[in-house]
Formats: C-alpha cells, sequence, structure tokens
C-alpha cells in the first residue's frame, strides 16, 4: 500500500505536462549552404511538426528548431545537404530529471527514507553460498548498523566456469535471513523471467551493472511493484544511465535508486575507477536517491573504507558494501569484501563523516 | 543437417581432453612473509586439490599452482596472510582457444564459409522499417555483391522515446526480403525468449554490444541450432569478448562469429574507435571468424570505406555495414549508413584490397 | 632552399585573411531567463567586440554571437546568470584546418613527396645504440625499400633507470648511416634547447607523444627550419593534436607530419589501441600528411604487419615502423620491433596494399 | 637551511640500500617449449648477471630470475624463443616507495607541515592577470583560511591563441602578494629554463598534467632546492605518476608533493573524472604527501565543494582550489573557480570533515 501510495504522488507529480513550445535542436548549416539546402532543411523540420527560427549571419546560417518537449532524433538532420551540425537544446531525459520533479525521491528501506538525511548502508556478501554463511552475514552487519542485507542469487559472472550464483535456493535464504534479523533484502535479477521470482522475496530489486541497457529487463523491472537499484554500467555514461532508468520511470516505477559502483579506465591498480563525480552531478540532474558502491569500485577492500567516507563526503544517500564472514573463502568478490569487525569501524567512521555534512 | 554435422565436427575435436597437469596461477609472497604464512598457503592450494612447487629466494618465496586446466579464482588466494599478488599462467578460456582448436572454424553462409578465403560482406539498414524499405535494400546490396543482409526487428535504443523496431513483423518482412532475393538474414535477439523466434526466421542470430554480458541471453543462444554473430560490447576487453563466446561454446553451439564494432574512449570526433588491433589479436587467439562493423566502429558514413578496407587489410573474415537507401530517413543510424550507390563501390574497393591480401 | 620555397608557399596561401562575420558561438539562456540576464549577456558579448542575433523562443532564448574568425573563450559566458550553456560554432583551429588550405600540404623525404600518391616508409631501431647496430639496421631497411631511417638518441622513459639514449653521440651516428645510405634520417627532440641540435643532425625532428602538449617545444619547433613529425598525445585528442600543430603553424613552420600512435584505453592484449578512425578524420579535416606508427600503436610485433597494412588501406600517408637486427637484444621497444626480413616481407605486402588502393 | 635539513634526512634514509638478492621476475616458458629453449633463457639471463631457480611442471617451465634491485628489462626476454610471457615481481619504483621510507614524507608550507595531521589548502586564480586581481585574491583566500597562494604566471593552453600567461611579470606581482599576505606561493613551470626562475620567487614549483613526463622538466626539479607539486597526466596510470617523481627524487630533491587532478575517461558532463580510489592507493604505495585538486578533477564549480570534502575524508593531506575574485572575467578556468564567498563557505565545511577524520 505504501508502495501504492508513493507512485501515485511521483505520478500526480509526473502527469504536471509541458505544453509550451521549446527550443529543441540548433542546426548549424555549413558557410557555403545555398538558400535551397536552408530551404531544404526547413521544409523538412517543419513537416515533422516542428516550427523553425532562422538566424542568418553574413556566412553562416543557424536553424532553431522550436517543438515541444518529444525527444528529436538529431541524426536524420546533420545528413541533410547543407548541414555542418547540430546541437541538442532539451535534455534527453524528462522524468528523471530535477527539472520536471525537484524535490527529492524518498524510498523506504525499512526506518530509513533513502534520499533523505539519513545514510542508508546496504552490506552483505557478494553471492549467498550457504545458510550459515547469509545469516551469520546477516547478524553481523545488522549488528554493525546495517540498513539492508544485500547478497546475490543469480550471478552473472565473466567466466561459464566461475561460481552462478544458488538460484531461488539462495533467495529463499535470504528471506530467511529477513526473518531472523528484520533487514530488508536487496538482490540482483538478471532476466526478465526473474524479476517476477526476485520480486516476490526481496525488497529491492537490483539491476548489475552489465545489464544496465538490457532494455528487456529494464521493461520489467518497470513493471515490478518493488523498488529497483539500478547499478551503472561500467563504461556508461551519467546520461546514459538515466536513460536507462528514464526507461523504469516510462513504465510507471518510480521507486528507482541509482548506483555509481566504478568505470572503466587505463588505470591499473584499481580494479574500477569510482566517478566521485558522478555523486554531485546526479544530485544536480536527478531527483533519485544515489547510491555508492566502494567494493567494486575499487576492487580491493583495502580502499573500500576512505572511497565509503568520501562518497558520503560528497553527497550520496547511501553506500553498498561487500561484507563477508571469511573473504578468503568467498565463492565471489572475496578480494573486495570486508570481514564483519572491519566492516563495523567503518560504520562507525561514517557516522562521523556523515555528521560533518549534516547528514545521520 | 548441415549445421549438425559441422556442431559434430567441432565436439569431436572439443572432446579432446588436456588431462596432463599444467601450472595454472603463480603465487608471489610478500618478502618479510613467515613460514607459517607460507605452509599455510600451501596448506589452502593442496586442500583445494592442485600441486604446489616452492621457488625460495633470499627474501621471496614464489609458489607454483599445478593443477589440471580448470579455471582456478585467484582472488581468495591473494587475501591470504603474506600474499603478495598472485598471477596466472593459463588463459581463461578454453573451448574459444586457438590453442585446443588450431584450424579456422568455417561457417557457411549461402556460398561463402566464413573463416575461410572468401570475404563475407553482411549489409543492410539498421532498422527493417517498411515492406518497401527492406526489399528495396535487400535488392541493392544484393546487386552490390553482399553475402547477407542485415537489419533489425528489435531495436536496442538508449531511449524509451525511440523508435523500437517492429518485432515479429520485421522479422516476417525479412523472410519476404530473403524469399526475393536469396540472401540469408542476419538480426538481433534482445533477450532469451525471442531466441526462438529469431531462430525461426533468421540464418544468423546476432546478439548485440550491450548484451554481450548478458548471461541469460548467451545461454539461450547457446542452446540455438542458427549460427550467432556475437558483437563485443563498447565497454569489454578482447578476453571478456572470449569469455562470453564460451558461454555459447560450453552450451554446445560451436558456430559463432565474434564482431568488433568500435569500443568507447575519450575521442569525440567519431562515435566510437574501432580496435583495429582486434582483428589480429582474435585470429591469433581464437580459430572463430572475426567480422568487422566499421559503420558503428566510426558512427559516420564518411569513414566506413576507409575503415572497411583497413579491416580486410589487417585480416577481417568479413564485414557488416549499414546501407539504406534513403539514410536522411532513417529511423535509427542514419548517420552512419552509405546509399547504395556508395555502397557498391565500396565492395569494388574492398575486393581489391582483399585480393592484395590473398583474400577474395 | 626548397624549405623556404615550400614554407613561402604555403605562407601566401595561408596570408588570405577571413575578414568576414561569422558565427563563433551560441549561448542558450536558462528557460526561466530574465529579460535583465539577457540583456546583461548581450551587453557582455559587445563590449568585447562581438555583434549577437537574439532568437526569441516561448521558453527559451538563443543568443548567436556573431565575429570574425578570432577564437573565444566560451567558458567566461557559461558563468553568467541565466545561462545554461554555450555551443562552439568555428573549429577552435585555423591554419591546420583543410578549410582554408584544401589542397594537400607535400613534404619531401628524398624521392618521395609525403602526403602525395607515394607511400613513405620510415623504419629503423626505437635507440640508436651503437655504430654497428644503426649502420646495420640502415643498410637493412634500405634494402627492404624504407625512405628514411628512424632512430632515437634522446629516449623519453618511463623510468629513470632505464637506458636514456646515447645523446649526440647517437646524432652523429645517424648522420654516418645517412652518409652511407643516403637515407634521411628521423629522430627525436626532447627538449627546446635540443632542437638546434637536433636540427642540425636531422632532416624531421620527430616530437613524441608524451610531448605533444610541451608548448615550449611546440614553439621552438615552429621556429626550426626543419619539417616536424608530431606524434599524437596517448591520451590526446585528434583536435587537441591539431591545436598542437598549430602551435607549430602559427610560428611559421608549416611542414608538419601528422602521426596517429595508438591511443590509451581499458584494452590490456596491447600496449596501446590504434585508433584506425584517426586516419580518415584527419585527412578530412587538415591538408597535413598522416602517418601511422604500427608498432607502437599495437606494442607486439606479431601485429605490426595486420596494422601497417591496415593503416595504409586506411589512406594514411606513411608508416613509421621499429625495425631492430636483433630485437631480443635492443635497449628499447624490443617487443614491438621487426627482424629485418620480416620487413623486407611487411614492405612487399604493404606495396600490394597501396596499389589496392590507388597509391604507390 | 631547513630545506637542506629535510633532504638530508631523507638522504640519509635513502641510502640504505637493498643488497639482498630477490626475484625480480618470472618467466613463464610455452607448454611446448624444448630443453634447448629452456637452456637458452637461462643462458642470456644468467649472462646479464642473474641467477635463475627453475620450476618443471609436466608441461610448463616457469623461470624464476633472481637478483638485486636492480630495474630488469621483461621486454627482451619476452621475445625469446620458447617463452610465453614474463610477469614482474619488484616494483618499478624505489625512492618513492613507502617499502623503503615507510614513515611520512612531511614538507613545510608555512605553519603547516604537509603530509602531518593538518590539512594544506593551497587556493587562487588560475592565472596571475593583473596585481589588483592577484592581491585581492591572496588576501580574500587568506582570510578565508588557504594555506598557501597559487597563481599561474607560465599557462600551458591547448590553443596558441589563447592567453599564455603573464610571464616573469606575473612572478613579480605574486611576490608582492606574498609579502602583502604573508602566503607561500605556489606557481607553475612549463620549461627547464622557467626552474631557476620559478624557483627563485616561488616556495613551491608546480609541474603541470601535460608535462608530467617531460623528462628534462623533471631532471631540472630534482635539481632545485625549493619543493614540487607534481601533478598527475590526465592520461597517467599511477605508476607513472611515482616513476615520474622517481626521476626528481633520483636527483635528490626528496620534497614532492603528488597531486590528483583527474584523469580522462568517456564521460562528457564534466571536464575530467576525479580518480579519488588515487588517494588511498598512493598512501598505500608511498610516503610522499598526496594533494586533491578538485577544480580541475570536475571542471565545474558546483562540484568542487563536493568534490574537495570527498577528497579529505578519503584521506588526502591536501587540496588546491582555483578561486577568482571575478569567475565570469577569469582569462582561464572561468568555469571551474569559486567565488571567494562560496571559498570561505567550503574551508568551514572541510575543517568539519576534516576532524571527522581525526585531521585538522
Amino acid at each position: 500500500m505504501a508502495y501504492e501510495k508513493r507512485q501515485m504522488q511521483n505520478e500526480a507529480h509526473l502527469s504536471f505536462n509541458i505544453c509550451h513550445l521549446l527550443f529543441t535542436m540548433i542546426i548549424v548549416m555549413k558557410s557555403r549552404a545555398t538558400t535551397e539546402q536552408i530551404s531544404s532543411v526547413v521544409s523538412r523540420v517543419e513537416s515533422l511538426g516542428y516550427r523553425v527560427h532562422l538566424s542568418r549571419g553574413e556566412e553562416t546560417t543557424i536553424i532553431g528548431v522550436i517543438g515541444d518537449d518529444r525527444p528529436i532524433d538529431r541524426e536524420q538532420f546533420e545528413l541533410l545537404d547543407g548541414v555542418e551540425k547540430t546541437m541538442p537544446v532539451l535534455k534527453p531525459f524528462k522524468i528523471a530529471s530535477r527539472d520536471m520533479h525537484p524535490q527529492d525521491t524518498l524510498i523506504p528501506l525499512n526506518a530509513v527514507q533513502v534520499g533523505g538525511p539519513q545514510i542508508a548502508i546496504i552490506a552483505g556478501p557478494c553471492s549467498v553460498e550457504s545458510r550459515q554463511q547469509i545469516i551469520e552475514a546477516a547478524h553481523a552487519v545488522k549488528e554493525a548498523g546495517a540498513t539492508a542485507l544485500r547478497g546475490g542469487a543469480f550471478k552473472p559472472r565473466t567466466s561459464p566456469y566461475s561460481f552462478q550464483g544458488m538460484g531461488e535456493e539462495g533467495l529463499q535464504l535470504l528471506a530467511e535471513a529477513r526473518e531472523a534479523t528484520g533487514l530488508p533484502i536487496v538482490t540482483e535479477a538478471m532476466s526478465p523471467d526473474q524479476i517476477p521470482l526476485v520480486e516476490k522475496y526481496a525488497d529491492v530489486i537490483q539491476l548489475g551493472a552489465r545489464n544496465m541497457q538490457n532494455y528487456a529487463l529494464l521493461n520489467a523491472a518497470g513493471d515490478a511493484r518493488k523498488p529497483v537499484l539500478l547499478k551503472r554500467g561500467m563504461m556508461s555514461t551519467i546520461e546514459e544511465l538515466l536513460m536507462s532508468a528514464e526507461y523504469i520511470l516510462a513504465k510507471g516505477n518510480t521507486q528507482i535508486m541509482l548506483c555509481e559502483r566504478g568505470i572503466r579506465t587505463f588505470e591499473k591498480y584499481t580494479r574500477n575507477t569510482t566517478d566521485i563525480n558522478a555523486v554531485p552531478v546526479l544530485k544536480q540532474l536527478t531527483h533519485l536517491p544515489v547510491i555508492l558502491d566502494p567494493s567494486h569500485g575499487t576492487g580491493k577492500w583495502e580502499y573500500v573504507g576512505a572511497v565509503s567516507k568520501a562518497g558520503i563526503a560528497a553527497g550520496a544517500d547511501g553506500l553498498i558494501i561487500e561484507v563477508h564472514p571469511d573473504p578468503t573463502k568467498a565463492l565471489s568478490d572475496g578480494a573486495q569484501s570486508l570481514k564483519p569487525e572491519k566492516f563495523a569501524q567503518l560504520v562507525r567512521d561514517i557516522r562521523r563523516v556523515a555528521e560533518a555534512v549534516d547528514r545521520s
């Protein structure tokens, strides 16, 4: 019911339609473009239902294209004779944009409203490996102060020979861990047909970095009735992340947390490069909460503490951290997992940084 | 039947098992590692069924781990006390490796054996847009000398507001185009449930760059009985491409063409950076045929000709090129599509380069 | 004298001044920008000697800034109240642009006019290591058909503990090698004070990738009276390469060859990623000749042949290739150096590809 | 005198020589390598003064190469017949390594010991533009709580048509600003011949990102008697940054601050991607202080605050921030410069975060 209500409020807000006319695109003509070429471009623009505003310089003509907020495909215009280039005026995402929805979207995770003043800490092992492991991990992260439990039942692995997760059994164990600790569950779905299953057991459906542009999966998550944690692809731009969120939003699910988890660069000391800039950029562009994943962002447990604190200082609404009762025996991601006692210390450190930036 | 036979030949070959003992990994201990730490690492290695070979230096001890060709998870060892780092000895892919299958895999596409001396040219529009468009395109590329027709019925688009493809109707139109011209059809499947549908209509199942690590899709393609054209993710390493091929191979489908389609870099003049190095690297590492996509690799039609010729000169087994009867009206990828007459000229140019490198 | 004449011809051409008024920049105002904000931006633009053209939409106002071809600093305008963003209309480079100098610049290297129909092949060891080594290399590459001899006397090395080159003695040995074979010499200068020394001995002054934005060095090369081979930085954009060429051109030295030598990406199988797209992009944007360096572009000799042929097929005007009499004993870059006999075979292969694209 | 003493202490420390024998490299032979090939590799290794340790597997032989701490060129061995690959054991930098110098290097900047518990804040305009501007900026940042004043007299600019700095006059104005405020001066030298001039006026010599691998400049800075602030190249790895520091250290100047200023990636919303991971990585690998530059790291003033706080939370020893009395009139980098009042607020915010991580 809570979910319905939040959705309704968001949709009410989103139903506000921009019906004014807007510049959507600018076309720069070549310096030697002929009058015929200019007319031909103008006709094409008008034939698509847009209006134009011409600026004639001594050498160059610039065509402003005026329309509503429908996105326009600039590519087709770049091919017309006499066109030098085109430039966008409008942002390509709408529902995700803070322009349309200035106040922060809040997503309840037990007692915490993710996106509000309180920091959410989602913690747990990379994979569910056994009842003992996940129950032990759940108790440990709960005690340390975590907000929710993470753990994968379906694992996207580069190698077909690596451990692929426990499947539905893993989901059942996660549900048991929730029973035992009261912690809500965050776990990944890897294909559209897994969405209903994950939705049944989990509190938050995670979509992984490799699947950020798996559109069938995004559409399925858009139909789900549980919040989504959407991870940025390791070589996706911030704009593409927002466009993927837009897929889910356009289907009607407005409960999305965006997760920065490191991008791929030429640097080799760390597994990925945490894009810390993405935190303030996302907070400016969108109303959706922003979660940082320092475990994947660095790939080495030694650096998780420093980058966790950096994320909170930069304004992230939460963290998702890999914690394993015995990292040396983890079936995946051991190198970036914290031991429970180190995690407990980190939570204390994070609390101090959170207070220093007026969060809690 | 041909498909069964090719599969069988490949599998016969692949059933050759490496049962010898091999160095799989090297563990470098820290210079101050204690004897206890060394013993403890050795015990752990042996408990997993591996054997060790110790090299003691005055300061550093190096542990060679000996096993069969099972992949080993190095991460867990990096966390043990006293370990400085680990290094792989074996390649992580097996069935895709030329070490295990020295001769080239050949995939018939009409008269051409892809991977053999003849160059395959797959051409057509980005998307199927209408009967007229696809039939016209099919005739045009056939006349120009193409080997197969490409065209998307399911389109992965960054924006939920962009044209998403005609779906099954598009597949039917592609089948009509094959009827009309005799050209085999290459078209994309975006989710596991689309595989049977695409398999029914198409001659080659394309898996797109954004889905290179969509493991549910790879597994489904591994079960299909049609060849697969697997595109490298724009953010993926060559090794990851081979690991994704390994998913399909491990399921038993050995008919895979690998496609280099440009990677994402900091350069802005082009949409992607064609990784031309990947052509000789892949030809050395694997027995699977290599196709180059100069349309996505550059993102601009002006550069498609130069990069097509470069691809053939570098040793690619084929090209996949976007051709549209009227690029300015294309619903997607117009900017990188060639007009039929430019494509016809390009095929003539390619023929000359092919001959200069003893291909045809 | 030849050098003076070429310079004069180019300068005569370049003295043609664009004195017409041009759109140089577009300023997009925020949708809620006030009239005062718009007026204030207009005043600022006019106070700098530019004229404006206003396009008022219902919500957004767009300001076209009209001036001559002086480059304008867009940044300062992005900070003014009410400004959403600015977009460039003019390219930031002028003398390097093909717009201003449509015909190809030709640079004589012995019998070859680099930039003309004939392919230039510059070959030799990474470093000059001894008289015997360089003389032997010079004879070998000459016999194989090279146009010029390369070899470094000053070596930029990542480590202070690596061989740093023979210095002036190396330059003298290169001069000897020219005596012995007639091959012109291409060699690197690493600092402004080395320019006169290198100019004295060499026929072409090479500026290395790490120094592409060493502006003191670019200015010194602009004052030199020998042609310059300017390598693209390993993480520099094509536009930055052209801006660096613009430094040299603006000082009056118009004899520049641009060299694509691979850029840095996430891929690990090769040392760099050859940006083959850069070849047709540069040929379109500029009149300066384009040389490809497949040795650094790949970092492994096995791939040099394939990428050399690709470069020629893509339209490069020449190649610069590392060749060493005994690569296993090279003091630098052995892994990417060809043996003389492999190089001789490659020259024969290149000749065939060159003919297939109407070069020689 | 203080400088001499600090240098001596460091050198005393550094004179401790590692004379033990160490594994420096591992050579993995191909699985089909012959006994002759193995012997031949062993002979080559021994002829260079190294010892070997052979590990023979059933298929693969692994050769451990044992020597002192001299760096070894692995490349030449990769070319020998029968060699599959080589792997380094030792780090390529020595004097910069924390292994050799476990305690933090401290560099006094007025009252602050950079590298100690107190955070250094270096602030000021990108360029010195006039007496009024720099004196005003100096007073403003001093009042806000800055430790030192930055400002460029020599400016590396992508375009030859952009403002190139005031040269020596700028240095004199910086000296005046120091007189007026007592703030030490940090300013850039762009070529070896500028080092003595900059050394004369400045308290810290800055080496810019584009010059990180300008080895003539590094050598000159190594001979200088003032501390150096060395910026990471936008295209450089952390290891390369440390190798460049090693050039300066090897010349005897041990007073180096390392500066992370953002690297180049595919992301377009920000000018660079701040590599926040580099902060804990550098603190682990080296004893040199680490400074973060959030102005270049983001390129937009809106994000400077968030990333500054992140840097301190991650463990940086200081920040270098662009502040301009009127950013809209700045001759360079206006878009990323803070106004003095925003900077003053930021210093207060930073203080709180610093305390939360036990710094001041």
